[in-house]
């Protein structure tokens, strides 16, 4: 019998609102599975997908865990034969890094399975060419905290710098994914290239004072500091029932709330369980209303990243 | 005998390379003293100056002394009678938060004489609208540290919220101040209006990275998170030897080095007193081999701010 190795990575929250391309966040919600099967021939072929709807490609070289998988294999210059099999277990699209999840699991296995022992700066710098090839751009605050867990800043992609930031006790999130696709390239092409440096001075004002916030634990700050002036006004046109959306969370107890990367999924902060999960409900309830088949999720903000389950 | 108080306020070090109009901290060295002596005539007066080579407006509606007691006494809604006495003893146009030294001292003084009992945000906002007075822009990266001390994040200046970050035990500071005057407007109208988002970005990474810095005392992250993508590269030409001095300062064991506000005056962090000692020596050796007259400073961010004396 062939050595296997199964690894699940989470579903994350970028950007934040004050922080674009800067924070991003792991959930304890949906993820993706993914096997790495040791293989008589070489090189690098996926086998299976499942939980796709049939639109990810099999070809290692357009599909996230392929390209990820193979750079691992480059850098470690190790020829061995692998079998991937992919489960999503989460949607495309969404806002919730997908890509980023079955790059993250894809390599968190293969590194397992081979006995490659690269760092996690490695395994990184892998998701986030995979980010790339199918984004246009490295970001990794998808990819970092996905395959580290936690709440990430990503100071540079280039060579990478992450920092994990301590979470609150008592901070929750709220979650919702309407079944509408926001083009993540769209939406990222739609971001202004300059802006004013008011505005930008603002952010960063914002997002020094959301990292002390977390660390002093000061959900109060937290809220305040979570302005985006940014990809907000930009990508919310592409969500239907957006504003109406985040006015139900706010109203309903949530002391924040923004996109989720690119959307459609949208996410809110919350200082109680009960209140997460009330604010999901509510939030799920307008798009119920609009009969937008919908998913709700709540939860903690997840301390591991992508981890190897069998 | 009327009755009579005197506060100190320190010299603040603004900007702090990655947060243009955000950061600032108060430093241990020199700083300004104002007497508030009760009068019998109402109104407010300046009487006496010093150490300001007569360059300073006695005129209470031109001193940023006297317009921000004017405003301390119309929130206070009082028409007492006050003298105020200055004390330069910190430089003019020096990048050290000057301007904001002589207000913050003197709010803080007739506050005390008074018994006003305005609050530490009131004080501020007086300290605010003097800086705007003469600069022509309400910011509070000076003013803030100034008259509350530490090292601040301005989150917003209108409502002013700003927050004190903790300072790791071993950061020290070393400065120097050539004898060059920058005007400190046409500093400020220099900047540009607009930046590219990319830029933008990667300082809001770098204010984050920042304040998870000071709260983990990780001064090597400190280091990587001092980057200037805005302000240095303009107002490094009103700065003559500014490039010789910083790097000066980083051969010799600083591990950042930026301008102080607007300049003329540069600093530099180390991890120790003895390697701020040589590195402000270092730098000052730099003007003293051109002929220019430069005062060097070290120390420690200094967490008290303006405080009564006598």
């Amino acid at each position: 019998m062939s050595k296997m190795v199964t690894a699940f990575a989470p579903a994350t929250v970028s950007n934040v609102a004050c922080g674009f391309d800067t924070f991003g966040f792991a959930i304890d919600g949906p993820g993706d599975l993914v096997t790495a099967i040791e293989a008589r021939d070489k090189g690098l072929k996926i086998t299976k997908i499942t939980g796709d709807e049939k639109r990810l490609p099999f070809d290692v070289k357009k599909n996230t865990a392929g390209i990820a998988v193979n750079k691992l294999l480059k850098i470690a210059k190790c020829s061995a034969g692998v079998e991937l099999q992919i489960e999503k277990k989460m949607p495309f699209a969404s806002g919730l890094g997908s890509s980023a999840a079955s790059a993250a699991a894809a390599v968190r296995a293969v590194n397992e399975l081979l006995d490659l022992q690269r760092s996690e700066n490695e395994l990184l710098s892998c998701v986030i060419e995979s980010e790339k090839s199918i984004s246009g751009t490295a970001h990794a605050d998808n990819a970092a905290p996905c395959l580290l867990g936690g709440f990430i800043i990503v100071r540079k992609v280039k060579p990478v710098d992450i920092i994990s930031v301590p979470v609150p006790e008592k901070l929750y999130y709220a979650l919702v994914h309407p079944l509408v696709e926001v083009n993540t390239q769209q939406a990222r092409q739609a971001m202004p290239i300059i802006i004013p440096l008011k505005t930008a001075i603002q952010h960063w004002s914002n997002t020094a004072a959301l990292v002390h916030a977390m660390h002093s634990a000061d959900l109060k700050l937290l809220a305040r500091s979570m302005e985006d002036m940014i990809a907000e006004p930009v990508r919310k046109q592409w969500i239907p029932f957006y504003d109406d959306t985040k006015n139900e969370a706010l109203k309903n107890g949530a002391f924040a709330s923004n996109i989720s990367g690119s959307g459609p999924s949208i996410f809110a902060f919350c200082d109680s369980e009960a209140k997460a999960a009330k604010v999901s409900e509510k939030m799920k309830a307008v798009f119920d209303a609009q009969k937008i088949p919908c998913s709700p999720f709540y939860g903690r903000i997840r301390k591991q990243g992508a981890v190897i389950v069998e």
